[in-house]
């Protein structure tokens, strides 16, 4: 039956990791991946020890297409063609949306096909037997032209509560035809936990543990539980996305389930200790390729998950991390951070510095003002535990002093749309800018895509020649928040919070805030930050005063 | 020993829900609730249906001591003051935070203790007896002064897997003395939800289920399940926040915990299948408290849980909704949503029409054209899914053709730091804008906190005279993506994306999109559009063209 000896001899704790951010995951809102997007991402995947990596599906759309036309090389994982089932009434052989999957350079093909009887009857209206008969049919056609072949039972748990028997016999009807992996898919999410278990070792009874996969769906919030469940009752593969990215509310979370499954079950994968401390990376590289915030408080890998506010806990987890922390964070490559906040207390304040590598002595007189200066910006809108570099500015300018190395003087910006005198409409923003750097005013001009944009180029036109080192800095993320009206304040005006990314050519990246009723000054307070810290961290001196 | 009579004759199935947002999701990154946040989150719990409602800390921060003074009226729901056993060395009569504690005006206190040796050892460095002293004194006290008494058991399954005996033996010190309930914590969110129902149940057999509470932590992935898997095992509190709120990786999210025990496990809750509708505006009411997005992905609350985007999902879908949808939407207040975007065939744009009441044959040949239309603007940075106003006017566009009640000929907006003559900094924005409002030119200048609203100032100086109607109109959100340069293109500038909300008199939202290099000009082009379609929804007619 099965065309891959190593289950012959099976290891009984081995799980299979399957993933399908590039299939299931694109179904997302706003999702939409490049071939080269896709390529990077399956790179990324085969770098970390996934088994197979579901590419998308051959015929659906120009970009699947291309990328199976010329699937990236693969060092140890397979790539996996999706698609459906013969049509009703076609042949396996004589079937062109089957062929197109069948004919991807791909070792392996995933096909979907109906397992509870009530899709068949409405959303297909089919017999149930042409039903069973496609299952069986496809797969065998899939196996015929040497492909590794799995197949989707979608609904299935929803399938199994209606009509057991039929849904049992349609997962049959694939492994008896010869498929390597029979995949019980929960497509609308609402199954629970324990009722996975149930199910799962139920079916295992017919179709063996090591040939059934589960595939969950984040709808009742269970979609990690319910994956780990069914590998509890035997089941042998497990499918998800990177950030359970996917529609509605998600696929289920590889970043969790692969180190529960590693660490907390002591199953054995493809994703050993050392690849492991790749977890958190994947993560981050997937949220940057979509151009989207991480979520910071996503499990093991998110920039918050391993984040300690109250002073209580700070203090306990700079005597011993078991106290406070399930897992070491650098296992999957994720860090410690204590947060600066108006909670904070001295202790958390000195475990910043420490972080940050500034020395002092814990009865340094200034803590308490930074202290409380940092309540005090808190309450006027900044916040610094998404800034650490303005942090740092802050820090290092009360303790121990920053170096002057410029003065924004004054600016002015001004964005119009006209027509010119072609009768062309033209979009333009010009700033000026007037610094002053060394004792000696400079006072450039500049266009821009933007106010901002104009502004910081007129800015890094008065700084480059005495600091080349900024020419190497980028402006890379660029967030605004209108902030309420002062809290039990008396009505006066929203302020405007930006925070800036920065990197520069080691791909060292920082982040600075700036706040202000203006959006382009409290942008300008941002940049100005950023210049700053990266300055001091070059090592530049300030200008001696031209004579 | 309990207090509450109504455990005399217990409902088995009665699970007492209690809430933790104002507390355990205060020490989130980034909240800081007022007096007045807590007063209307506490009104919505009780509203809701919620049991029991922690509101924080006496003695803690200032606010929570405002709060615990005068405690808002409740209709059903207990509030609960929070805190920590008496310290070592004190007796519970003589402990100025314990008291603190007990001073507070609400029905029941909450105290947390240790039960896992390995903290009593090292963080708090004192004798094991004495904390279990501790935690029998302070719930006794409790007991005494009338209050209704619950221990938290910090680290509670940490703790049973080191020494399980001394974890028991805390807790049933807390149930002797008098607690009516003893709440499981697993504090640093490390087990397993299988793990978890073992130790409930065998918990069990020494403090009853009728008495036992769960409280559970993000860090695996699986705070929910393992709420659920403890309820399995016979514990009948659940403590969880609003949108899962909570340091780390969060707390056990509410808006799933609830559906999940309700409507899927047939448990007895205060919330009737009338205040599970709530559910949904619940979860929106927190986030804009907290000034933060909503998650659109979460499980039963969130604004895609019922949103459907490929083609084949959709059209099944509208045959049934069961097919692809685990419960109905409305059950928990939210809706289904048909997403536009390019993966958007022509039974999803239908499906739009009809989400927003435009009556369209499904063979009229503008379909395609729209459809094209959306891919392309999607392909520019458009997006059609959150912006339903601007993708409602594409349509209208198209379809039907929508008045042109004013065109923005041309804008000017200058932004300008500086010192004036008194030697004050002054920063100051002005717009000028010129427009043809029924044939005639308006040319209008204002002045601003930034430049867009600069502009939309002067904008509905010219508009407001010929249309009174958005008068009301004001600008509630405004979110700015730089999206990077066209994919598979040649290296053209990245361009901006601005996504504003807008809101009238009557509590309508609407959200608009604009797009282009020029950040001014994309604001422009949402405000535009949003301008637009609140006239188009008031009926305002076109003015006639002044003779």
């Amino acid at each position: 039956m099965a065309s891959d000896s190593t289950i012959d001899t099976p290891d009984a704790d081995r799980v299979y990791l399957f993933d399908t951010t590039l299939r299931d995951g694109q179904q997302t809102r706003g999702v939409d991946f490049t071939v080269a997007d896709k390529a990077a991402i399956a790179r990324a995947l085969d770098q970390l020890g996934i088994d197979y990596i579901e590419g998308g599906w051959p015929g659906a759309n120009p970009t699947d297409d291309r990328f199976f036309a010329e699937p990236p090389k693969m060092e140890n994982a397979r790539i996996v063609a999706f698609g459906m089932t013969r049509r009703p009434g076609r042949s396996a052989e004589n079937d062109p949306g089957l062929a197109g999957i069948l004919d991807a350079r791909v070792p392996a093909v995933c096909l979907v096909g109906k397992t509870w009887d009530f899709h068949v009857d409405v959303a297909l209206e089919i017999e149930r037997d042409e039903n069973v008969a496609m299952v069986r049919d496809s797969i065998a056609r899939a196996v015929t032209v040497g492909r590794e072949a799995m197949f989707d039972c979608e609904h299935f748990f929803d399938g199994f509560k209606a009509n057991p028997d039929y849904a049992l016999e349609c997962a049959e009807a694939a492994y008896k035809s010869g498929a390597r992996w029979v995949v019980l898919c929960d497509t609308n999410g609402g199954t629970l936990p324990h009722e996975i278990e149930a199910i799962v070792a139920t079916v295992a009874a017919r179709v063996p543990g090591t040939h059934l996969g589960i595939h969950c769906h984040n709808d009742t919030g269970n979609a990690v539980a319910n994956s780990l469940a069914a590998i509890r009752a035997g089941a042998r593969q497990v499918q998800g996305t990177i950030n359970g990215l996917g529609e509605r509310c998600g696929n289920a979370d590889m970043m969790a389930i692969i180190p529960n499954l590693v660490v907390k079950m002591g199953m054995t994968t493809n994703v050993g200790a050392d690849k492991l401390t790749q977890l958190t990376s994947v993560s981050r590289m997937l949220d940057e390729r979509l151009n989207r915030s991480s979520d910071p408080h996503r499990a093991y890998v998110g920039a918050a998950a391993f984040a300690h506010k109250g002073g209580l806990h700070v203090s306990a987890v700079q005597k011993d991390p078991k106290t406070y922390e399930h897992v070491e964070p650098g296992i999957v490559g994720n860090q410690r951070h204590i947060l600066v906040s108006d909670q904070a207390g001295r202790s958390n304040i000195l475990a910043r510095f420490a972080e940050i590598g500034v020395e002092i002595d814990p009865k340094h007189p200034k803590i308490q003002r930074l202290v409380d200066e940092v309540k005090e910006k808190e309450f006027l809108g900044y916040s610094y535990d998404s800034a650490e570099a303005s942090f740092e500015l802050l820090a290092r300018r009360l303790i121990q002093g920053v170096p002057e190395f410029f003065t924004i003087e004054r600016w002015r910006v001004m964005d119009e749309r006209r027509f010119n005198a072609r009768g062309d409409l033209v979009i333009e923003s010009e700033a000026t800018a007037t610094l002053t750097v060394g004792g000696t005013a400079h006072h450039e001009v500049a266009v821009g895509n933007g106010p901002v944009n104009a502004l910081d180029t007129a800015i890094r036109k008065a700084l480059t020649p005495k600091f080349p080192a900024i020419q190497t800095m980028r402006l890379i993320d660029y967030k605004v928040r209108i902030l309420p009206p002062a809290r039990d304040g008396d009505g006066t005006d929203a302020t405007t919070r930006v925070m800036i990314e920065s990197e520069d050519e080691t791909g060292t990246t920082w982040r600075t805030v700036g706040v202000s009723p203006n959006i382009i000054d409290a942008s300008i307070a941002a940049l100005s930050d950023a210049i700053t810290w990266k300055l001091l961290r070059a090592g530049a001196a300030v200008p001696k005063t031209d004579a």
